[in-house]
C-alpha cells in the first residue's frame, strides 16, 4: 500500500433466491449495489448466489461477513415461506428474531395482519431498520450486515439509507482508454508493463466486437487520482511506441 | 426423495473479472447457463462471482468443485495478464499448464504468435478443448470443470460444446400460476399449505407491481411431471378457497 493511503474497504453481496439460480430471473441488484458502494469508497470484493435453503444461506453469511467489511444481501424478507432470510441472518448471528413494533404499527395502519404478514415484522435481536421508501415493510441491519429487499425498486430504494452508515475507504475511480482497431493480442503487453509498474490499480482489457468495428476498453481504477492520471498516460505512450494509432482516452 | 426420481444433479457458476463486481459490466452468463443446464437436467445450485486474483480463484474452485457435480466458470481466459483463470484452474488441480498444438496451429493460420496470444494456447496437462464456434480459442475442461469465456456470445457459443459431456439426472419443470390484485399477505397461507404437502417440490412467490396492477408469479419447480401436475391444481383451488378470484395458469 503506498503511504498516504487509506484501507481498502470491502464488502461482499450475497444475493437470495432460486429464481434467479434457475436463470427464470436475471439479477441486476448487484451491478447497482457495486455502483453505489463504491461511490461511498467500498469496494465489492465477492459476489455469492444462494437457493432459498437456510443451511446455505448461514454458512454463505457467517463466511462473508467475517472475511469482508460489509455484507448486503438481497431477497427473501417478503411474506411467503421461502422468505427465509430474517431466519437465516438470526440463526448465522445466533440470535431470536422478535416482532418490532414499529412495524407492526406501519402494516396495521395499511392491511389486515394476517400470520403471513407478522413475518415481515421479524428483526433480529440487536438490528436496527433500515428504510424502504418505496412500498412494504423496511430492511434491516445487523453487525455489518445490510438485509434488503429482493425487488430492485425496493433494493434501490433502500439503499439510500445504507450509505450514511458506512466507514468507506479512499473511493476508487477510473477512467478507460478506448483502443479501436487493434486486438488483445497487440495491447496485451504494452498494457501488461503500465500495470506492473502500478501494483496498487487495477488495469483491465474489455474487448468489443461489433459489425465493421472491434478493439477494446483498457479500464484503469485505483485510489489516487494523481496516479491514475500518470497511468492513463503512460499507457497511451506505450500502445502509440507499439504501433497502435487509434488510441484515445473515452468517458466510460 | 420420491421413489423412481432420480438423483438431482448440480453444478455452480464461477464468474470472474473485475469488472463485474466493480458494476461496470452486468452479468448475464448466470442466467443463460442456468437455463442451458437446467434443459440438460442440471440444477444451477451456487454462484460466485469473484475479482481477477489468483488466490481468490483458486479458493473459491476447490470449495465448488468439491461440493457439486459441476463448475461452470467464465471470464478471464484472454490474452492479457489479468486473465488468470488457466493459471488458477491448474493450480487448483495441481497440475501444470501446457502450449495446445492444436491452439497455436489454429491461432498460427490468422495471427502473429505474440507473447500474448501464447497465453491463449496454454491448457492444464489433462485438460481437453472445448470448442469455441464464435470467436478466438477455445475453452477447456478438466475434471468436473468447464473453462469458458466472459463475452457472452462466445460463453453461449462454447456452452454448445457442454451440454452432451454432461450428465443429468431429471429436468426441472416449471409451472406458473398468477394471481391479480392480491398480495402475498394473503396468498402466502394456501401456498405454504401446498408447498408442504410437497416437500420434493419448490414453490415460489415472486411478486409484481405495475401501475394499476399488481399481483405475484408463483412458480412450482420440481422433477415429477405428474406431482407438478397435482400440485398445480390444489394450488388454485386452494387459492380460491381463501377468496383469491382472479387466479390462473399462464405459460412463463
Amino acid at each position: 500500500m503506498a503511504s498516504g493511503q487509506e484501507a481498502r474497504v470491502t464488502a461482499a453481496v450475497l444475493i437470495i433466491g432460486d429464481e434467479i439460480l434457475s436463470g427464470r430471473t436475471r439479477d441486476t441488484n448487484l451491478g447497482d449495489i457495486a455502483a453505489y458502494l463504491g461511490v461511498h469508497g467500498v469496494d465489492v470484493a465477492e459476489a455469492r448466489t444462494v437457493p432459498d435453503v437456510i443451511e446455505v444461506i448461514v454458512e454463505a453469511l457467517n463466511a462473508l461477513r467475517s472475511r469482508y467489511d460489509y455484507v448486503i444481501t438481497t431477497g427473501g424478507i417478503g411474506p411467503t415461506h421461502d422468505d427465509i432470510t430474517a431466519d437465516a441472518v438470526a440463526a448465522a448471528f445466533g440470535v431470536e428474531l422478535y416482532e418490532h413494533p414499529d412495524i407492526l404499527q406501519m402494516m396495521q395502519a395499511k392491511y389486515e395482519l394476517t400470520p403471513a404478514r407478522r413475518r415481515m415484522a421479524r428483526v433480529p435481536e440487536g438490528g436496527e431498520l433500515v428504510i424502504n421508501p418505496v412500498n412494504g415493510p423496511p430492511g434491516f441491519t445487523i453487525g455489518n450486515v445490510f438485509v434488503l429487499a429482493g425487488v430492485p425498486q425496493i433494493m434501490r430504494g433502500m439503499l439510500q439509507d445504507v450509505g450514511h452508515r458506512l466507514k468507506g475507504g479512499a473511493v476508487t475511480q477510473s477512467r478507460t482508454v478506448r483502443v479501436e482497431g487493434s486486438g488483445e493480442g497487440v495491447i496485451a503487453a504494452p498494457l501488461e508493463a503500465v500495470a506492473r509498474a502500478h501494483p496498487e490499480m487495477s488495469l483491465g482489457s474489455y474487448p468489443f466486437f461489433e459489425p465493421g468495428r472491434f478493439g477494446s476498453n483498457l479500464v484503469l481504477r485505483g485510489r489516487d487520482p494523481a496516479e491514475i492520471a500518470a497511468a492513463v498516460g503512460e499507457l497511451i505512450a506505450a500502445l502509440k511506441a507499439a504501433g497502435i494509432a487509434d488510441v484515445a482516452e473515452i468517458e466510460a
